[in-house]
């Protein structure tokens, strides 16, 4: 039997995760400090409530499931905060102790979570074998850090272990004030969106894609760095438009209202060929088909929260990058 | 008052740094877990008993000194074994923890040690500034984790920090099995020191000297990577004739008796720019007077030894690098 540990699992990624690997034929125990756990966890998943911060409860959790896969999503991700957050060291930590404990009872292979944040911005189009990695945040610097302890002690231990550099994800229940929710939810809500000019080049992914990529890469024996990401480049200013032709309101978009942040990289998407080469993997959303799956779910959260209560939507411009 | 915290305090070049940071006018604290502690501490310095793993003790000894300085040399040294310890993964993360806990009680200015180790030794001559760090070792991987994660966040949360990338040492105290001390004792004891070809280039610094280098740079301004290094590549050849030299017994030694590790370059010396003109410090020691030096110190202890019990010298090869 094959038996994953999955932390993050309540997360944005982790949630379509829990599924995939269900589907993948693996025993799934998730890890999370949430109580209660989220009621859409399906069937025959086992939870466990762990402090991933306390190495001793960490561990005594890793001893008794003995996992044989290990997929490590859980970070601080507070929109906006993450970027200089102080719990980036704790996560380093932690992380550091689940890939030793990992080891210590017997697993074999791990996959866990990076981030585009960890290349040198500047470069543009990331290659996982050229591109320099250089973080301007201490987000991307952890994670980064991290990533290099995790592929050394890996080999050393004979683990076989991945690392996913994710992309920009978007879907079901991403954070709110982040660029694409916040434009479909003032859209649907009749309100301006106030976007940046739109320029910068992006790479987006749906997010059910990236789980089913992640689970796909960990049941692949393809090592170290692999980007999990479309491949295509587009602008903000393209993403933007077409929300709002889809739920035609292009009236409502107010393009350059808001300035670029000096530290975003005016290009950042992925060279995807480890991703879809050596894992062989595709993803099944193109971006309109992505787009259209999320503004309908959207539109439910939206027709939801307002029998709730009224609601003004913020809108954030997107964060910066690294 | 101007106190230091310092780690390692009982080790290599701690327990030479002591005296030079009293004689700086530091308010010096020492943590040690070793019970008693070194008798040769000087009067007036604090010992402190604990367990840096813990890090709750640890954030309670940092709230209790708060301390403006923070020196740290801990770290696992194990001669031989050090490179692949799985230590090399807690002592990242109680260093993180020692970071933190030092920023959070007011903590001002840092200086950490590093090593040459996080260098890709290929470069052979390493510059802080545009040699890149690659490090084939888990040692060296997780200094050099560890210290873009220092470095960035002294950066953010307004820290004066330096990372000292120390090379190679000798002088008092250093672990016998060493190329150095084995070559020394074995000719003390008129046995033969089986060495490589030593065509290798090195970079010799006494231990004195990188303390004082250390206190140097804690008492500057200057942040970020400085190598702690004498800058004047020797081969090991020549170091090992030199010994043979003074101690009149250039019989014993056997150059080529045991095969150069593939593991270890050619060729690593360091760049002293910064250390020379930024921190505008200066070896007291040229590598013949450290050997004098070093030579001597050895006297005394194989004198010592050998009024206790008979002793085979042991002789290993210099160690892996990266």
């Amino acid at each position: 039997m094959k038996t994953v540990l999955l932390t993050g699992g309540n997360g944005f990624i982790g949630r379509h995760a829990v599924a995939r690997l269900r589907e993948e034929g693996f025993d799934v125990h998730l890890v999370t400090h949430r109580k209660p756990a989220d009621p859409d966890i399906p069937d025959g998943v086992q939870v466990h409530y762990c402090d991933l911060f306390d190495f001793s409860q960490q561990r005594s959790l890793v001893s008794r499931i003995r996992p044989s896969h290990l997929v490590h999503f859980a970070w601080c991700t507070a929109n906006g905060l993450f970027w200089t957050s102080r719990e980036n060291l704790r996560w380093v930590q932690a992380s550091v102790a689940l890939l030793k404990h990992f080891a210590e009872f017997g697993g074999r292979r791990t996959v866990f979570a990076g981030s585009c944040a960890e290349y040198d911005g500047s470069f543009g189009y990331c290659s996982e074998e050229i591109t320099p990695t250089a973080s301007r945040s201490l987000y991307g610097t952890c994670k980064n850090a991290l990533q290099q302890i995790f592929t050394r002690y890996c080999r050393q231990e004979k683990i076989s272990g991945g690392w996913g550099r994710i992309f920009f994800l978007y879907g079901p229940y991403e954070t709110k004030s982040r660029l694409i929710p916040s434009v479909i939810t003032a859209l649907l809500d009749d309100k301006p969106a106030r976007c940046t000019r739109g320029t910068q080049i992006r790479d987006f992914l749906h997010v059910e894609d990236a789980a089913s990529a992640f689970c796909a890469f960990l049941t692949s024996e393809v090592e170290e760095v692999v980007n999990i990401a479309s491949g295509r480049p587009v602008s903000i200013k393209e993403v933007v438009e077409l929300i709002a032709d889809k739920i035609g309101r292009r009236d409502l978009i107010e393009l350059g209202a808001v300035p670029i942040s000096e530290a975003e990289p005016p290009m950042l998407f992925a060279d995807t060929k480890r991703l879809a080469q050596e894992i062989g993997w595709q993803p099944k959303y193109d971006l309109s088909r992505g787009l259209d799956h999320a503004i309908e779910w959207w539109k439910g959260r939206v027709k939801l929260e307002s029998s709730l209560a009224p609601r003004v939507a913020p809108f954030d411009a997107p964060g910066p990058l690294s």
